[in-house]
Parts: structure tokens; sequence; C-alpha cells
């Protein structure tokens, strides 16, 4: 056996750990009785300390020394695994554990004090969340040659950095500034939508929500859909879990958040089998996956030829009034920009506002020039710069998102570049495939899915964020596919 | 840290483990698409090769050979520890596996050969998988110092063996030999059952279903109620999982298997939370749980005082004519004795016999008098003797179950075992509690519940089976108490 076959079944090991573990994620979600949560919490402790010892051991980093690969799919394996190790060995034991302490406090003070709008409560917690995150950061820094917040972000998005994004962010905060009040004023032009009137029982939406997912290409055989407070894919790539939650007032959020869903799930599907349970087999990043939710529900599920085809489906499965569910006003009713508070409600268009928001600020918060408690303040105006409003109060403000609160710094970008990633690679596809929006229009999306599963699904790990849309759209990541999808949908 | 207490994380480290692997196991029959089968073996052999290599571990022995306890409770922990340390580490690894990969292809074989009724086509396969159960039992008896079958009994019920199972399995069959004919001829005096009628919706019955477990006493807090082909009880003590099917045209399937489960899970909930995740708080073994789910089923709820609270109930949850949910008629419907082929099917009175007859075989299988090729003949003259029926064809003979082709050899005795020990604690219970007829009449379970918690439950495994029903009844096994059930419910 030679060190990189004793190193790809220890891989395996580890990646096989990490499904059990993600099976038991998904069923505190979406099965798990209240009862079982503090048992539920032992288990995946177990469960990571096993796959973080496999990952460690002794006798890895001799393998990872010795073995040498020449094929490029092999040698890229071999790289992710030594990069893993690295990131494993990097950060001390000790200060692993401060952190899941850490994280798990602060998380708990923070659901309280987000119901009171009451940031005070919250800051010392964060403070020290973020004082450790801080040494993690200097921790990974020095292992990976990475700045400090590149280092952070490479856990979510590897290939990319915080000087790849600022540029693409500060030009899209500029188009911003001049679209978005062009595009309210026209809206504003337009007759506003009607409603579908409810009320749309929960069972006749999710056996719609099956059918849809279904015919978007995720099989029956290889998938479930249940219910979950916040929706989210889950599971592994032969056995791949989306959940959402249903609204019998307005069925649109569950509808188009199992789409959005479908897209992550056929990601996962796509992945290359011959590399499962290799690092080199996985999906490639944050940023990657969410390129592929948002290009089967913002770029392919909400055109006008999507909706022209899901429109009569739509009346057929609830009934009523015609009109409410003619495309146009479908169009109209969910493709309307407005300036919110809250990142998660927000248009495709501010969207990315919250998001930049956010990087400049986590990015002060991690080189120390901003502190916890400046937090609101820096919030406040950061939210009239790019939107011209204010929140009422923290709780819509800088307390709306768990993520921070909860140790995760540097993920926020991963929401922006997916959404930029998905309009550059939808223009690629609109490109390679002769009667692409033809297709769609007939509510077929498999021309769309088969270019993605060769460009995207099918490359899993073997390259980086920049790299992976390069070689399918011919340039790195660049914002102007996106201004023009945007352009086109809202301005024209 | 003393090596008790070493010993004692490393317990609690693996029985988290196990938890884990229940919540697949439950997920597997349950939830799981298809698709998932194969990769959700690779993680629970995973699971399970990880729980064995801690229980192997090289300083486990230095631990347990070290490790003094004054206390029942902890001395007992230790004994259980040494125990399963020993069941471990007798067995060799490349056995274990062999056995592993036999099982396995002999239950694959089993499916087809059972469907099409040709016991030939897995005779070899079962051939194999008896010869290395007979290496395994071998292996086992040297470490134990038991018999070659009791050491397989003792890996499903501890603290008993074939000497004690023998003669009260003998003394029974004596008394089934005079009391079948009574029964049935007293039956036949009778007016025949009226079947409700249907149809009885799955949701309607699930419902109901879901009242009755929990007025049985399991709480929803810590418990799920799902559906699956093959009806179980799972998950861990804090949050169980129970299973069942519904048939549309017969509710008392469903509802009689989930108070049954129900049973199971009680058991579960009880174990004493002091020592849980350690060996002295499990269950007392499989004979044990069976009492549990059999005295709740069997005992309590087709006793004519609860059928007397049950049909009222049903009447008003599925309507119909009132006729067929009278009490008397009730207990016509659901105690009938009948001689039949299927063990699963099997009466109350007639099911220790389908025990007694694979009782017999296996232990011959085992000590090699019988060979597999043989089975069907002797398989025939057995219920000949037992019942005076002959099977029409194996697949309702000897291919009726999976356990002996799948490797299971010693446990088909703990069904019996657990209905003659539930009638005997139920008959220490009447003693014990005044009122507990007359509760049960209310659909009042907590008497009895309280009174199993009690000396059953949250005794866990301090005591061996014989050593829990001396402690509760005053006696060790004995069948008086069943027999004496079965000739008041049967020929009174």
């Amino acid at each position: 056996m030679t060190a990189y076959d004793r190193l790809s079944a220890r891989f395996a090991r580890i990646a096989t750990v990490h499904e059990a573990a993600a099976m038991l994620n998904w069923d505190a979600a979406a099965m798990m009785p209240p009862g079982g949560a503090a048992a539920r919490g032992d288990q995946l402790a177990v469960l990571a300390g096993h796959a973080h010892a496999l990952l460690t051991a002794p006798e890895v980093a001799g393998d990872l020394a010795a073995a040498t690969e020449a094929d490029a799919w092999r040698e890229a394996n071999l790289r992710l695994m030594r990069h893993a190790h690295l990131r494993a060995s990097a950060v001390p034991a000790d200060l692993v554990e401060a952190q899941a302490r850490a994280n798990a406090a602060c998380e708990t003070i923070w659901r309280g004090a987000r119901r009171d709008a009451d940031f005070a409560r919250v800051a010392p917690a964060l403070a020290e969340v973020l004082n450790l995150a801080r040494q993690q950061a200097a921790a990974l820094s020095a292992a990976l040659h990475l700045s400090p917040y590149d280092a952070l972000m490479d856990g979510y998005q590897r290939g990319i950095g915080a000087a790849d994004v600022a540029p693409v962010f500060t030009a899209y905060a500029r188009f911003l500034h001049d679209a978005l009040p062009r595009a309210e004023e026209l809206q504003a032009s337009r007759p506003p939508p009607l409603r579908p009137e409810g009320p749309f029982p929960a069972d006749r939406q999710e056996a719609l929500c099956r059918r849809l997912s279904e015919a978007a290409g995720l099989e029956a055989e290889h998938s479930r859909l249940d219910r979950s407070a916040h929706p989210f894919c889950g599971g592994t790539p032969s056995d791949v879990r989306i959940t959402t939650r249903y609204d019998e007032t307005d069925f649109a959020r569950a509808l188009l958040g199992v789409l959005h869903e479908t897209g992550h799930a056929l990601y996962e599907r796509g992945l290359p089998a011959a590399f499962a349970r290799q690092p080199v087999g996985e999906a490639a990043g944050m940023a990657a996956h969410e390129s592929q939710s948002l290009i089967i529900e913002m770029q392919a599920c909400r055109s006008d030829a999507y909706l022209g085809w899901l429109g009569p489906q739509l009346h057929a499965a609830f009934g009523g009034a015609a009109a409410a569910f003619a495309p146009a006003n479908l169009g109209r009713l969910w493709r309307r920009v407005e300036r919110g508070h809250i990142r998660v409600d927000a248009d495709e268009m501010t969207y990315p506002a919250h998001v930049i928001l956010r990087f400049r600020l986590e990015q002060a918060l991690v080189v120390g020039e901003l502190a916890a408690a400046d937090l609101p303040g820096a919030w406040a105006e950061g939210m009239r710069d790019l939107l011209g409003i204010v929140p009422p109060d923290d709780a819509q403000g800088c307390m709306q998102d768990i993520h921070w609160y909860d140790g995760a710094i540097g993920y926020f970008p991963s929401y922006t570049l997916g959404a930029m990633a998905a309009a550059q690679l939808m223009a690629a596809a609109r490109r390679d495939v002769p009667g692409l929006d033809a297709a769609i229009g007939r509510g077929d999306l498999s021309p769309l899915v088969g270019w993605l599963r060769l460009h995207v699904h099918a490359k899993g790990s073997l390259l980086g964020f920049n790299d992976l849309l390069r070689a399918a759209t011919g340039r790195p990541l660049d914002p102007a596919d996106f201004e023009a999808h945007l352009t086109a949908r809202y301005l024209a």
C-alpha cells in the first residue's frame, strides 16, 4: 500500500464519519424530539472528535510528506489532504475547545438578547468570541501563509481572498447606488402585483414542491424533502436531505426555497463518484455551493421563461383567481426591489449590500480596528451609506444573523460571490447551450443542469473558486454578468 | 483519575457511538431513500469498527485488571465491562469479518429463496453461516466458561442458559398439549367475533396510536412514532423511536403493535439516569425487554379491563357499527387461539410452541447434531409434535424468520422467556398494587408502569434475568403464572 493509498483510505473514513454526523444534524433539525437534544450534542461531539483524531494522527504527516502523485486529480486530492491536515493541526486543541464553549455560550445569550433587542447584553460574549477567533485566525494565518481574515475565509471558500473580493464589492456598491433608485422608480410606475388568495394547505404545497424539485432533476431515489424551522440542504451525495417550512398564507417562500435547496442538492448529486469521500470529490466551497442554489432559484426559476410554465401549474394546484397566477404578475410579485433591514428577506439587487456591510465590518473586527461594543454604530453608518436606511433597533441591525455570535467569520461573502458566479455561469451556459431558455420555458431544466454537471458539479474540488469560473466561463469572478442580469430584469 | 473512572469515560464514549448508530439504523428503516443504502452500510460499519476499537484498545485490559469498586452498582458495572471486553476480545477479528460477510450474503440469498419457497438454494449459504457461528460459539465458550450454545444465548440475554430454559419449555409443551384443544373447543362454542368495518385511514390510525402511546406514559418530548416495513423500537433512552405500519382494512395490528413497542420504549425511558451510557445502566437483555413490551400489550392492553375502556375510544375514532367495538367482541377478536405456521402471526398460547421448536433445532445446529440440509424435515417433525400441523412449504416453515440466515442464533428463547416473565411480573404487580386493574379499566396504566419502573426499569443491568425476576416477584423464572394467565383467559 502506498502512502497515497493509506491517506485515501483514511480520508474516506473521515468523510464517512462526517456523513454520519450530517445525518444526525439533519435529524436534529427535522425529526428529533426536543428531549433528545443533549444526547445528540454528545453524539456529534464524539463523531467530530473521532474525525479530528483521524485527521491529526501522528502517522498522517509522514504519509503526506512521502506521497507523490502525477495525475492531476490525485495530485489535487493530495494537495487538499495537506491543506486539511494543516488547518486541523494549526489550531491548538485547547483553543478549539475554548472556541466551542465560547461560541455555544454566546449563541445562547444572543437568542435572548436578540428577542429583546438588547445588544449590550451579548456584547461581552461576542467580544470573547472575537478574541478567540482572532487567535484562531493568527494560528491559521501562520500555517497557511494567508492574512488572518483570508485564513478564516479559506475555511468556507478556498481560492479567493479579501483582495479579490474588495474591488468586486466596491464596484457593485457603485452600481447599486445608481441602479436601485431607477429600479424603484420603474417599479412604482407599474401596477402593484396581485397576491394569490390562500389558504394554501401545507400538504398541497409539499406535494407541489416535491414535484417541482423532481422536475428540476432531483431523484426521489436519492433524496428527501422534510420540514424544519430553518430550511437547508444536508445529508450526503447519495442521500440528500432538503427541508423547508410552509406558510399557509403564502406558498412562495416554501416553493422558491425548495427550488433553491434543490440547486444545492443537484450539486451534491453531481459530484464526481470516482472521488467520493475524497477531498477532491467534495463541493468546491460555500460560494460555489451558493452559485448552484441561486442559478436554479434566481437565474432559472424566477425567469420569465420558467414563470410562463409555472403559473398554470400553480393555478392548477391551488385554484382561485387566474389573474394572480399570470406569469407577468408572478414576476412583479417575486422580483420586487425593496430597501429592507433584514438580509434573509432581501431581494437579489439589495442583498449584496447586506453582505458588503458585513464583509467590511468583519474584517475590521478581525484585525481589531472595530470593537464588539462599537458594532451598532458602525452598522447604522454602513446601512445609511449602502442603502440609505438605519435600523430601528439592533435586533433588525447587527443582531439579526447568528453567524458572528456562533463564531462564523468570513462566511458572509460567499452569498454574494455565489450570486455573482450564478449570473456568470448562466451567461456562459446560454452561450454554450442553444435553446436553454426555450427548455426552461417548458419547465425543463435538464439542459442547464447538464451543463452545470459538466462544468461545475463533476469538477468537485479540482479547481479553486476563481479557476473553476475561469474554466467554465473564460473569466475569473467578474460582476459584469450579475449587473447585466439585474439591469435586464429590473431596469428594462 | 482512577482506572474505574477511565473505564467509565471510555464506555460512555462507546455507548455514544452506539447511540449514533441506533439513530442511523432507525433512519435506514423509517426515512432513508433507497439510494442511500450503500453509504449507510459504510457509515454503520465505520461506527461499529470505532466502538469495537475503543472496547478492545490495548490499555483497557490493564484498567479492567486494576479497577476495584465496593458499591454494588459500580461493582456490577465493572463486572459488565469485563464481560463486554471478554466477549469482544474472544472472537478473532478475521472471524468477525467472515461472519459479517457470510451473514450478509446468506440474508440476500434467503430473501429470494424464501419468496420462491426454495430451501435448497439457501442451504449452502446457511451451512456456512452455521459453520462460522460454531467457531464463534467455540471461541466465546472458552472465554466465558459457558457451553457453546449458552455463549451465543448470553449475547442476547445474560444470566440464563439452556439448562434453565429446557425444563420450563418442556413443561409448557405438556401444558399446551392439554390446554390447546380445550381452548379451541371453548372458542368454537362461542359466537364468532364481528370485524369492525373499514377502511381505517392511516392518518387517523396514527393519531390514535400516538394518543394511546402517550396515555400509556410515553412522553412526546422524548419519542417519535413513524412508519416502517417492520415495526420496532429504536433510538436512545432520551429519544426513543418507535415504528409501525398501517393496514387500512384492519387497525388492530398497528394499534396493538404500537402498544407493544410502547412497552419497549417505556423500559428505555425508565433506565437509571445515574448510570446512563454505562453497561449497568442498560436494559437487562432481550428477554427482559420482551417482558416489558408483552406486559403492556398482552397482559394490560388485551385485558378485559383495558378493552372495556378502549372500545368506546375506538368507536369514537373510527365510527361504524357499535357492536364490533363492544369490549367482549374485541376480546373474542384479539384473543383467538389458532394452530398456524407463522410465528409472528401466532396467538399468545401457541407462540411458545414456535419458539420451543426453534430452541430445540438451533441447539442441534450449534452442536452439529443437525445439518443445515436436514432442517426442513426436522422442522416438519417438530411442528407435527408441538402443534399437530405440517407446513405446506419451507417458506411457511424453516425459512420464515430472518434470524438464522442473518447469523442470529440463541435469540429465539427471549420471546417466550419474555412472555412468561411478563405474566410473572403482572401477577406480582397485582399483589403489590391495590386497584391495579381498576386503573387499567380507566385507561390508566400509570400504577403498572410505576411498579415496573421501580422493579425492572430502574434496575438497569444490575441483576441477571433470573435475579431480576427473583427480586421483583420472589421467584426465578417460573411458567406457572403464564399458564394461570392463559387458563384464565382461554379456558374459563
